[in-house]
C-alpha cells in the first residue's frame, strides 16, 4: 500500500473545535486489523430516546454492514443506540463470511452496552474482498466501554480514516429559547467518491429531539444537495454510509423542517463533503461546477457532472490551462439538453465564451492567470430554462495515479 | 503542447500493407495549420458512381463540419465523392466562423474537383476553439489534385494524426466469383474516446458496389459492435466522425447484409477501432473486458463500461494489481442488475472470484503474474440471464495526465 506522507494541499488550516453532543459518547481503538501504530476502531453510545436516520450507497454490490443497517434503519425503539466503525478492511464481496462478521461484531456490542441488537449500526472501511478478523474488534469492547465519553469525537474522526490526509469534522449550534443546540459530524473519504450514494463514512450527532421519520426526510434531502453533489473520480464505494443520530439531551424538540436545525444540519453535512472533496486523492485544486439556465434541475446536474468527472477537464485542470473547450466538450457528451450557441462560460468572474464561440473579450492570459488559485469556480449557462445545479470536484493528477496503482482498496 | 516522442508500446509491430481501392485517389499536404514540418491534410477522391456512408458524434455541441456531412450523408448521387480532413485544429465551437470555414473549404473542393458541393465530406481535428485558417488548406487544393494516387493511403494515414503516436490502417480481401474486393481503412485517435458515438475519425474504403441505404445499414450496424464498444477515457469528441465509400470500380455488387463483405468489413472496423485503443493516451496495457449472463444484453454493456471506464480500475491494472474488488465495485456502480453472490470474475483463463467472495483455489501470485501481461481480458459472468457484450479500453497512467494535463486539445 502506498504511504500516505503528505497533507492535502486543499486541507482546512485547522481541525474544528467540536462540541460535546449530550448523549453521545465515544471511545476509539488499536485493534491491529490493518494498520499498525494507529486507533482504527470507534464506538459511539447514543442515550436511550435517541433518533437515528440513514443514507446508504446505492451500489448492487454493497456491503455486509450496509444491508445490516438499511434492515435496521427505520425501525422505532427507544433503547439507545451504538454505531461501530473499523477501518482497514471493508468486509465486502465476503460471502456468508462477511454476514457472519457483522453478526459477530453487532451481536458483541449489543450485548457489551445492553442493547437489542437491532440498535447497533455498523461500518466497515478498507480492502474489498478480505474476511474481517471480527475478534479484533470484538476483544476490545469491553476496554471501549469503559472510555466512552463525549470528548472523544476527535479521536473517532482520526479512527475511521483510511487513504484520508487528515481528519474530518465539522459542527454548527443554534440557541430556541436560549437553549443550545449542537450539531456536529465527522466523515472519511477520498478515493471511490461519486454521487448516486449516500456517501464515504459520516457520522452527525446532535443533542436536538427529533422524531425518525422527520430526521431521515430531512437527512434524505439534504443528502440530495451536498453529498450526492460530490465527486473525486466517479467511482462509487459497496461501503457508502451516512448515519445521524439525535439524542434529544438538550431538550429541544425539532418538528418541522424549516427553521435552524435544517439550516445548521446543510451546514454541517456541506462542509463534510467539501471536506471530503478537498482529500480527494492526488488532489491539488478544489472546483466548484455551477450550472444554471438548463432545460430541467435533472439536466442542469447531468451537465455538472459530466464536467466534473471528464478526466479531460480534470486534468486541464491540473495543468492550470484555461481550456474551456474541454468544457464544451463535456456538455456535448452529458446526454442533457444544450445549444452550442446559447452556451456561456466562465471561470470565476471571467467571462470565456459566449454565443457558440470564445467571447471576443476574453484573454487567455487572464484565464491562465486564474487557473492558478487553488479554489476555482467554473459557471456555465444553458440559456435554455431555469433548471440548475451546483457540483464540486477536484481535479486529477499523478498523486490520484500513484495512489491508485500501488494501493489496494 | 506536450510533444509526443514515444510510440506506444502497445503498437502493432507494422504497419500493413494497403490495398490500392479501385476508385478511390489521395492526396495530402503540408498546409501548416498548427504543426509544422509534416502532412496535416488529406483530400480523398472517389470516382462516379460511389456510394457514401457514415456515423457521427451523438455530442451535443458537436463541430460545424460533422452537422454539415449529417446533412449530406444521405443524399443520394452518381456524381463521384470527395472527403477533406485537416489536423491541428478542430473548427468546433467556433460559431458563425466555424460554419464559413467548412463552407469555404467544402466548396473549394467541390470546385477544384468539378463535383456538387453535396458531395463533399469534411473533418477537422485538433484545437476546440480557435478559427481554422480556412485558406491554408484551400490555397494547396490545385497541387493536391495534380498529387491524387490511389497509392497514397498510408500517407493520409500520417496526415490526420494529432496526439497519436502511430499511424492507424487495417485492410481485409474477398473474392466473388474470381473477383477480388478489397477493403482498406485509417483511423485517427487516441484521447477524448468513449463509446455512444461515432467515433475518432475513420475513413474506410471499398471497391464493392453497394447501394448506399444497405451500406449506411451495415455501417451502423458494426459501429455498435466495434467504435461504440471501446472507452480510454468517457470523452466524447465534438468531431468524431466515421465515413465509408464504395467506389464500386471491382464491379462485384453487394446486396445484402450476409457474407464475405460485411464479414470483411466488420475485421477491418474492429481491427482499427482495437488500434485507437492501444495508442490510448498513456497506454500501457490493452484490456478486453467480457461480460456475459446479464439479464440484458443493454445491462451487459452497461456493467462492461463501467469496468472499462473506472478510474479506480484502470490504474490498479497500470499497477499490475490483480484487484478484483475494484471490479465488483464497477459492477455494483453500473446501474444496472447484479447479484453479488453470483458474480463470477475472471482475469484470463483464472478464476478469480465465486459465490459472492474469492475463490478457493485463487493464489493471488497467479493474478499477479497474470497481470503482468501487456494484453488482458477480464471476464465477468452475472449468473441471470443471457445478455452479453465485450468492451475494450487500456489502462490509466501517468502519462494520461502528463499529456493532457499540457496538450490543448
Amino acid at each position: 500500500m502506498a504511504k500516505i506522507t503528505h497533507v492535502s494541499p486543499l486541507a482546512p488550516a485547522t481541525f474544528p473545535t467540536l462540541p460535546e453532543i449530550k448523549g453521545a459518547d465515544f471511545a476509539t481503538v488499536e485493534a491491529g486489523i490493518k494498520y499498525a501504530g494507529r486507533k482504527d476502531v470507534m464506538l459511539a453510545r447514543l442515550a436511550a430516546g435517541s433518533s437515528i436516520a440513514g443514507v446508504f450507497t446505492r451500489s448492487a454490490t454493497r456491503s455486509a454492514a450496509v444491508l445490516d443497517c438499511q434492515e435496521k434503519i427505520s425501525l422505532q425503539s427507544d433503547a439507545g443506540a451504538a454505531i461501530i466503525v473499523n477501518a482497514g478492511n471493508a468486509n465486502a464481496f465476503t460471502g456468508r463470511n462477511g454476514i457472519e462478521a457483522t453478526k459477530a461484531v453487532t451481536g458483541a456490542v449489543a450485548q457489551t452496552l445492553s442493547l437489542p441488537e437491532s440498535r447497533v449500526f455498523s461500518s466497515s472501511t478498507g480492502v474489498i474482498g478480505e474476511p474481517l478478523p471480527f475478534e479484533k474488534i470484538t476483544n476490545k469492547l469491553s476496554e471501549m466501554r469503559e472510555a466512552l465519553s463525549p470528548g472523544k469525537m476527535k479521536d473517532a474522526a482520526e479512527a475511521i480514516r483510511t487513504t484520508d490526509t487528515f481528519a474530518k469534522a465539522s459542527a454548527a449550534e443554534f440557541e430556541v429559547d436560549g437553549q443550545v443546540v449542537n450539531i456536529a459530524g465527522i466523515a472519511k473519504g477520498s478515493g471511490m467518491i461519486a454521487p448516486d450514494m449516500a456517501t464515504m463514512l459520516v457520522y452527525i450527532f446532535t443533542d436536538a429531539k427529533v422524531e425518525q421519520a422527520l430526521l431521515q426526510e430531512m437527512l434524505s434531502e439534504l443528502t440530495d444537495l451536498t453529498f450526492n453533489n460530490i465527486t473525486v473520480d466517479s467511482d462509487t464505494s459497496t461501503s457508502d454510509t451516512l448515519l445521524l443520530g439525535a439524542t434529544g439531551a438538550s431538550g429541544v424538540e425539532i418538528s418541522n423542517r424549516e427553521g435552524p436545525f435544517y439550516q445548521a444540519l446543510h451546514q454541517v453535512m456541506l462542509d463534510l463533503a467539501h471536506q471530503v472533496v478537498r482529500d480527494g486523492e492526488g488532489a491539488t485544486k478544489f472546483v466548484t461546477v455551477n450550472v444554471t439556465g438548463a432545460e430541467t434541475a435533472k439536466d442542469a446536474r447531468a451537465h455538472a457532472l459530466a464536467i466534473a468527472n471528464s478526466p479531460l477537464v480534470k486534468t486541464a485542470i491540473a495543468g492550470e490551462d484555461p481550456n474551456w473547450g474541454r468544457v464544451v466538450m463535456a456538455i456535448g457528451k452529458s446526454g442533457a439538453s444544450a445549444d452550442r450557441d446559447r452556451l456561456t462560460i466562465r471561470f470565476g468572474d471571467i467571462l470565456v465564451a459566449e454565443n457558440g464561440w470564445v467571447s471576443p473579450n476574453y484573454k487567455e492570459a487572464d484565464g491562465a492567470s486564474y487557473m492558478k488559485q487553488q479554489d476555482l469556480e467554473i459557471s456555465v449557462d444553458l440559456g435554455l430554462g431555469d433548471g440548475d445545479a451546483t457540483v464540486w470536484t477536484c481535479d486529477l493528477t499523478h498523486g490520484y495515479i500513484t495512489i491508485n496503482a500501488d494501493y489496494r482498496s
